[in-house]
């Protein structure tokens, strides 16, 4: 194509949302109009399902529940009165709270104020966050956040030295929807430790934000902790951050929320509509299933040009990757599904792998980021006439030419500034077009089997280690690995049994190793 | 195949390393013995390419360049005494001043000592940096480190914000090899406007690591920066981590920078070894090849299970991609190769996007990083007898075996715990691995020419920028795009022009748009 043909199909397929200020490109995706045309009727039936689905069908028909984030944003269209009113008042007590934090009203005992919060939560209790934390938190913040997203004994160690002599002014956010979540459940317990090492009270720092009834909701409410909030079924993990899961540790970082909800709700709105070309959502997943043939053939390469977006590909790992990667149909069809999303920042990247991007295996298509603010106040001249945001906006323009003239495939989003507004606005493009693509595939977005199942092959490797640890303290002589699977009647466990002997014996956890580890068949174990 | 099978397939395969305590285990990657032999006349060749390489063979036939990042642990095998000499005296310089710098023995005007390091570089020149000191370094640091890596204004703005005061006791380092990326000269250009608007004396707070007689190199020494460190020709940025470009930074830090080289030294002994099954970066190139067919089929997805190794993985995407990316193999063919590398760490992408891995699309294979030892000192327990590491290790072996059962491949690699020779040893592993495959695949792994189109791209558009600002100065009336276009004879350009109006204008850079930016071809603009 040439340039002015290309020029013409720039602002044929350009969508401008007026009130935003949001551009969305897909003119350099190679599809062409007639299949656009094809996919007509599946986005007729995309549109009418998720119509249904703010309507409050059941759109998670494996768990039986709502899918209500839209609703985050706009409680008018809530399907009951009790839905309506735990939207705002949730929201009317999350803004409350971080007020009487901020203003020293909540505080902790013995001190004027929270200087720090911590937040422990895993997946989508921490992924927005952190996004947000990082894409709109000062650079001085006057409450700094901290995460312990993890079950890694070392991460929280570095946590709470970060923290340090401020662990008296901390306030703890425990996220979790189940209560039940092990790595925040671990991460719950490391903390109460630190907090009794320090002789505070755990539970006159502690908020929990978890589903009401949970264990949680319980012990917090038993131990007298802070404040509570909650969570409700009808919203999901990776949907959350718009719920008091991510408004909670926005708000308290003095982070505009009304704005971040205001945004979402209008790109709702424009994302509702039934017209393919002036929906943006539309547009995004018509892109995405060109790319990778309705069957995510390509991978997802997310590169927005501002530092402070670098969380933005994560943030979309979580929603893309765990809504789309499914293997059945909602037909009961194995598929195998999904879209693999990786990227960090540009022009960073540009530094790692645009080699590969431009010369290397055609694989994935790209998606550009424009901001088209360079910072508060005037630049320097890094050359006549020319400054660092110049180069900026150059080598994103520079790298969708370079790709495009080897055949590689970009979308180009191009937001005004980055704000509050702004970041609820991309959340709820990229919800909306998630949902419309998992009904243009066919398949439950709302649902993540495969995570249960590696919660349970964990919990299954646990109960073998607390096996082991038995049978070594019964036997009371050396035994080899063989011999411990057999005395445990799991000859089926063995590899895992000689890992966790492993892991054991590196902590000194009760365990010695007798032989050369590199050879686990003549390995004998012996309890210490 | 069942579970004395596998247990078995794993014994054969596992490869330990005595002296650093690190496993290798590809025996989830289902690739048979067949397979094995059939690559072994390709692996005799890549061990040759490798013997010669290190013997100073012109590795880097397009640049014409010798390839020798394996000489900086290991100086004496460098073939020359010059050579040699830029090894062991540049490790010196580099040891010595970190050293005084540390003991406040060079230190800021009217300051006591260097509170903080400001690192100013991109790709290579900082990817090492960052990844090694969120490895290693102290969760607090005598010494603090901040990043610019970009060109982005805001992000730039930020990481001052956050120095704020201490930029009186800061310490900038520009790392740049050529001295002319953009990226870093503007990072540069920035840094200096703030230290002099500080009322500081940029120069008294600068140092340089660049090659020799390089533009960055000339100015530092006219200029009179507190020091330079000269970098190679023979040292590509993406193998830099342990030349000046790593170890400067890392020694500022107080890292064990010796342990580093020693780690990587003692790795690549293990590496040199002409025998697959009993070198672990040959069985790393033979998993990858076999997962993509030797084409790159599948992504390389990198969970370390440790949180303070989180960027490995951003550290290997430059590594694998860069150097694997190549449209042509070395005898000119089209072929178009390269690895995706992604991922963040475990289990927190559990949580994210194991649910795709496990059932979605089969497009990857997994990298899973064991770290045995938990943390220093006791563990509390976040149930009878199981501690928080207790599930990190259970979640990691859940997740291999519940892809393995849903038949996706996985390597697991162990290491004894995080130090610096651990780092050390995982950037040879790797350095070597990659190396290997490059040769297995018949590419120069060396060079990057798609980057250079890149960058030839942005300046470009830089170029158009300038031509823009002066045909609208000149005209005095306010311009059409087309009529722009036409008046600077560039009609090719005409995307890029509007691109460039809308960000001059976003930014008050003396132009206005009137009308409908959403209707690109009826807008005008005029110069203010």
């Amino acid at each position: 194509m040439d340039t002015a043909a290309l020029w013409k199909r720039y602002q044929d397929w350009l969508y401008y949302h007026e009130g935003l200020g949001i551009y969305v490109d897909i003119s350099r995706m190679s599809f062409d109009d007639e299949f656009a045309q094809q996919l007509a009727p599946k986005f007729e039936k995309a549109f009418k399902d998720l119509d249904e689905l703010e309507g409050g069908a059941i759109a998670n028909p494996d768990e039986g529940r709502m899918v209500g984030h839209y609703w985050l944003r706009a409680p008018e269209l809530a399907p009951s009165e009790e839905l309506k009113k735990n939207v705002t008042e949730t929201l009317k007590a999350v803004e409350s709270f971080a007020q009487k934090v901020r203003s020293g009203e909540v505080k902790p005992p013995g001190e004027d104020r929270f200087t720090d919060v911590l937040s422990v939560g895993i997946g989508g209790s921490a992924l927005g966050p952190q996004f947000v934390s990082k894409a709109l938190a000062s650079a001085t913040p006057d409450i700094d956040i901290h995460f312990i997203d993890n079950t890694d004994p070392t991460g929280i160690d570095h946590t709470f030295e970060e923290i340090g002599d401020r662990i008296k002014s901390t306030l703890v956010l425990v996220i979790s929807k189940s209560g039940g979540t092990p790595e925040t459940r671990n991460g719950m317990v490391e903390a109460k430790a630190a907090f009794e090492a320090a002789g505070l009270d755990f539970a006159k720092y502690a908020v929990a934000v978890t589903g009401e009834g949970s264990k949680l909701d319980k012990a917090a409410k038993s131990e007298g902790w802070v404040s509570t909030f909650p969570m409700y079924d009808w919203i999901g993990g990776r949907t959350s951050e718009l719920s008091a899961v991510g408004l909670l540790p926005a708000a308290l970082q003095g982070v505009d929320i009304r704005a971040m909800l205001a945004g979402a709700k209008e790109m709702d709105e424009a994302t509702r509509v039934h017209d393919v070309r002036k929906n943006p959502a539309a547009l995004l997943s018509l892109a995405w299933y060109f790319a990778g043939n309705g069957q995510g053939e390509k991978d997802m390469v997310v590169l927005p040009y501002k530092d402070s977006l670098l969380l933005f590909s994560r943030y979309l790992q979580q929603l893309v990757m765990e809504s789309l990667g499914k293997e059945n149909d909602l037909d009961g069809n194995t598929v195998y599904q999904g879209i693999a999303v990786y990227g960090n920042k540009g022009s960073t990247d540009q530094h790692a792998y645009v080699q590969q991007l431009r010369e290397g295996v055609p694989n994935f298509f790209a998606t550009l980021i424009e901001v088209l603010k360079d910072r508060e106040g005037d630049s320097v001249e890094v050359e006549p006439g020319v400054t660092s945001g110049d180069y900026l906006s150059g080598l994103l323009q520079g790298t969708r030419r370079a790709l495009s003239e080897n055949n590689r495939d970009s979308i180009t989003i191009t937001v005004p500034d980055v704000t509050p507004k702004m970041v609820g606005a991309l959340i709820a493009l990229y919800e909306r077009a998630v949902s419309l693509y998992a009904s243009l595939v066919n398949i439950n977005a709302y649902h993540q089997p495969g995570v249960e199942a590696g919660k349970k092959a964990a919990a299954d490797v646990l109960d073998v280690q607390n096996r082991v640890r038995k049978v070594l303290s019964e036997a009371g002589v050396a035994l080899s690995i063989q011999e411990i699977a057999d005395k445990m009647d799991a000859v089926d466990k063995v590899e895992n049994i000689y890992k966790i002997v492993r892991h054991l014996n590196a902590n000194n956890r009760g365990l010695k190793i007798e032989g050369n580890v590199n050879e686990p068949d003549k390995l004998k174990v012996v309890a210490s």
